[in-house]
């Protein structure tokens, strides 16, 4: 079975009446978060690449029809209009890496409606995620404020791919490393780490488990001190990593610190490793840590080198999802919308207009942008093909930071973030207004 | 490249350390819960089988070599004692489907200390979200009384194989369905699902719609009905049902209600649906539902049938991680332990004793079991092969209904749940204390 199947069930039984009646006309849908978790005050865009992936390689074969006709408990006669339907459709999307607000379409795919139905659970799959790992790792960064940010998230992330979701969202933001072998590897990004507790107890004592390490691995190392008891830890690993010379004198080792009071041990490993004369010997803290703990650490001056995040940070744990949705908004030429309480969308094919100051608004795809604004959303697939190359992480490092510097401090705060608003075009809100009249007429006359 | 690069770089460094050092002695490692979420008054133990199927086709191959190397910046020549390792060793777990306490390891691997610790990364992530995920469900399916529950979670997982963890996670507690249909058809769990908005959009009005989708699937359908106006909606959905004649009246259809105040709306809708001679119509809810929101609305009688639950319940939101470990708890026939503050770890191989009234005894794995306590952890893997076939959806089932009946009410709540705590045996005490003082003795004389 492909991707295809990857899928919600009411996305073929949709997309076998849209055959039906012969509704394949253009479509357009829209991903946006309707609205930010309030522990957010910005969203970095990610997982586009993944998606397009996903829908330049999408071919529904024998064996997925096989699966739908199964799940449906229909012969599989009854849905050989799917066998072989590729995406052939285009796609605008935000760049991955670029800081979006909410009600920003993140993505806006046109195709025949079939086709754009289709691709709904598994395009909003990856963007969703993504996105809310990488803008929970763009907080980490801020938070250590020029200190490296490491990513060590693999072993309670929810599955792989999540786990490697999880590495490439924080490289995209700027971490500097990730312990997740496969996506270090596959994404070209510094894979870190040092060593498990299990590892120095499977030694009859730590410093025969420091030596053992450094004469495995030549260069720089790094030793975990916590064990058993920190200080006595950090004296072990200063004398051993003092017997190693230049390898060790000329930086890059370091040891790591995984429990108790960081900020107070830091600070005690800081001076033994002075005293040692080893200025250049760098402290890990890791244990928990995610963009509060880090924030913390920072402004109480730990002399903690390098933050490394894990679980909380792997799986956004304060913020697991975003309140994302794929919304028609225009099919066959008109301009559709929803009316459910507290879920009402806006119609028609959007651009998103960044001003100068950083200012936001959201309007239709064919106006004019406003003065000095640059639009967000590009065209990244026509019929079914990639427009361009991939995006570098490099690239959208470079998208993050330039974003982010034009971001109000307040949706940088770790702490109570206030995101801005982005505002609605005067042709977006006309033609709100109209559709909105248009339905409720049509709902009154029934 | 295989799932052997799905890891923690430092297993890997770890590894080479431990060849280098003819360190292979049997290992064994115990994966546990150290403390459960607040909001969780057990657990539900999966991602065995998974986990069972990454350590049997384990085997480190060229290409892995190759990615080790590059991660390390060393020539493969270093990493050649790699090449072709697999897992040999036994593992004993807690079946998929039993429920767990914290403290009681959920599995134990015992193999020859490099593979023992290659295997971390993967096999913490399998049992760590899927765990979570199954006890996530698990309360969904108490709130709901009953009723049946269905997974809608798959477009807001992190990632594809997240959203199948949940299907799988949700059938083993008992869930009807699920809409991810790779999930469905692969683990043979009814698919479900109803309609999007968007199909309601595209066509010229609701009826139209209903019709349509009618036309395209015989047998029972069921309508979402709060695109415009919800009440209008039933109303419309009503009349296209009646007219569908013994397709719709012997059961089987539905309306669902996505948004709004739903227990207000089901009770309207039951209504007129009652009127409209449609008592066989069920009423689907979904839209931001979980455990706490099916428990409001069962206690308030809202004549809900189905309830769906979605990104909430695939994703854990109130508990996306459990705080798990994979700990050495003897190496060479040596009891050890971790001294670590707040994280310190108990020796020696254990076993988990179920007393009749479903107390629970942690003690060590050669113990005699306490009069009429039944051990949890049985011999899955022996020499890397299954010992036995693989688990069913259905003996899940049955082994969660069972220990559900035996857990205290408190247990059970849904809100301000008390989880039970284990006791510690006395062998296992007396190995801790004994271990303690030899390790603190030590700490002392270095």
């Amino acid at each position: 079975m492909s991707d295809a199947t990857t899928t919600d069930l009411y996305e073929v039984t949709m997309v076998m009446s849209y055959l039906r009646e012969d509704m394949t006309a253009p479509a357009t849908f829209s991903l946006f978060a309707r609205d930010l978790p309030d522990e957010r005050g910005f969203l970095v865009a990610a997982g586009l690449e993944p998606a397009l992936d996903y829908l330049s390689g999408l071919h529904i074969g024998p064996e997925d029809v096989e699966a739908f006709a199964t799940a449906l408990h229909r012969p599989p006669e009854d849905l050989r209009h799917l066998l072989g339907l590729r995406f052939t459709g285009d796609v605008r999307a935000v760049p991955e890496g670029r800081i979006v607000l909410a009600g920003e379409p993140l993505l806006e795919v046109t195709a025949p409606l079939p086709q754009a139905q289709l691709v709904e659970t598994f395009v909003l799959n990856q963007l969703n995620h993504q996105t809310a790992a990488a803008s929970k790792a763009a907080r980490c960064v801020i938070a250590a404020a020029g200190h490296p940010v490491v990513d060590f998230s693999l072993r309670r992330t929810h599955g792989p791919q999540a786990g490697f979701a999880a590495a490439r969202a924080g490289a995209m933001v700027g971490f500097a490393g990730t312990s997740n072998v496969a996506a270090a590897t596959e994404l070209g990004i510094p894979a870190v780490g040092t060593m498990a507790h299990s590892y120095i107890e499977a030694f009859a004592d730590e410093e025969e488990a420091f030596r053992a390490f450094a004469r495995a691995h030549p260069g720089p190392v790094a030793f975990l001190v916590d064990t058993y008891d920190t200080e006595e830890g950090v004296r072990t690993a200063a004398r051993v990593l003092k017997e190693l010379g230049p390898r060790v004198s000329e930086g890059g080792s370091g040891i790591r610190l995984d429990s108790g009071d960081l900020g107070a041990l830091a600070a005690r490993a800081r001076a033994l490793l002075d005293d040692a004369g080893l200025p250049r010997v760098g402290i890990i803290a890791s244990g928990g840590l995610d963009e509060y703990a880090i924030e913390d650490l920072v402004r109480s001056g730990a002399p903690v080198d390098t933050y490394a995040v894990g679980t909380r940070v792997g799986v956004s744990a304060d913020a697991p999802y975003l309140d994302t949705a794929y919304k028609l908004v225009e099919y066959d030429g008109r301009p559709v919308m929803k009316l459910s309480s507290a879920k009402a969308t806006a119609p028609g094919r959007k651009q998103v207009f960044r001003g100068p100051e950083g200012a936001d608004v959201i309007g239709l795809a064919d106006e004019q942008p406003p003065d000095g604004a640059t639009p967000l959303l590009e065209t990244v697939m026509r019929n079914g093909r990639r427009t361009g190359r991939r995006t570098t992480l490099e690239e959208c490092r470079e998208r993050f930071t330039t974003d982010l510097d034009a971001l109000p401090p307040q949706a940088r705060r770790i702490r109570e973030p206030v995101a801005p608003r982005a505002t609605v075009s005067g042709p977006l809100s006309t033609l709100t207004a109209r559709v909105r009249h248009h339905i409720e007429e049509q709902v009154a006359a029934a």
